[in-house]
């Protein structure tokens, strides 16, 4: 087990409780080597941090912002599952960002997801990642994060 | 090998013969212990159900069922590649929702295929999900669902 | 290992250089028997090709070559990580399309990439594959596309 809770306390990373969705799906699920989170938005202590579209409601600082939060609860879904200590690499990460016309820097609102991955996981948090920009998200969140993670056997 | 044949049959649920898609593509794909499938679309014996924006053309409760159909075609790939009893786990699931504007009820939307989820498999079907609003689907679908499931080695 | 790079100089097909994306991610990630690959552009020597929305600034014969670029750029990240004739079969393809209001094209958009994927690996190049339309992809590309890939142990 790498020791991903003691880097976490010395970033001065919290990983909060995650919500757990209504309904016939969970936060994550485990198969073999590897944990699925669900599509996280970026809540704080049950509320939505900067809902409306990126370019329009929603500046790409927030954005940025929002996408670090987004990444944030789905480590903390990977941990209530699995426990963070497990985290071999972060494989993928897949990014919505609800997009006004004409917005088209979904990658530096991901960066705010992706830097979080690299600061707690060094070189065990670079991964593969696909950025897209989306008509409308879940109650008007700007961003949705998905992650795959490989963890101990 | 877990009967969910008998389960399908005392729910009264028929798995449809998958459409084959025109190309080099197919409806699912086996790899290892998993099987992805190709984003499916609500056809009932050919024809595309509920067609349009969500929000807009298409109802809240006639895109529901429509994901449910989705689901349904996508267990119907499944099942025509291994066999439906294979089935160990449904991994994840991944919905596109046709939205109209101002559209962000995606989660109820994909219940509809989440619950059907449920319905079948119990606590195998209980899976990691993204719902996610997007702008066109293919032939004007309202909801395009694909899944990942764990099958037996 | 399969010849695939003589099969490769036969059809005349030359992988390019992949660019290197900027911060915490990069273009291709293996876990286990797997590669991932981030969303690839159309990007020909760095610039970026038929920029804009499908069915408005781009015709759907632009945009399925520029599907084919990105799926070349896509196995490009896959033979710098671990070479193509590693590659056992093309699982997945996921690509979205920028889409102008009332595009339902995506599928034949998407041929591009999965046309190039059956050229290459025959059988071994058949996939499960989702299509969809989105609102606005990173820097106004047209198409981006993603592959999973299944490669020797």
């Amino acid at each position: 087990m790498t020791a991903w809770t003691t880097r976490l306390d010395s970033l001065g990373i919290v990983l909060p409780t995650p919500a757990k969705p209504v309904g016939a799906y969970v936060p994550a699920v485990r198969t073999g080597s590897y944990v699925y989170t669900s599509g996280q938005l970026p809540f704080v202590e049950g509320r939505l941090t900067a809902p409306g579209k990126v370019g329009d409601d929603v500046t790409l600082e927030q954005a940025n912002a929002a996408a670090r939060l987004a990444g944030l609860n789905a480590l903390a879904a990977v941990h209530d599952l699995v426990g963070i200590d497990s985290v071999v690499r972060i494989v993928k990460v897949v990014g919505f960002v609800a997009s006004a016309a004409g917005f088209t820097e979904q990658p530096r609102v991901l960066n705010g997801a992706s830097e979080l991955m690299g600061e707690i996981f060094g070189e065990a948090g670079v991964h593969a990642r696909s950025a897209v920009g989306v008509a409308e998200l879940p109650l008007g969140s700007s961003v949705e994060v998905e992650i795959i993670v490989e963890v101990q056997g």
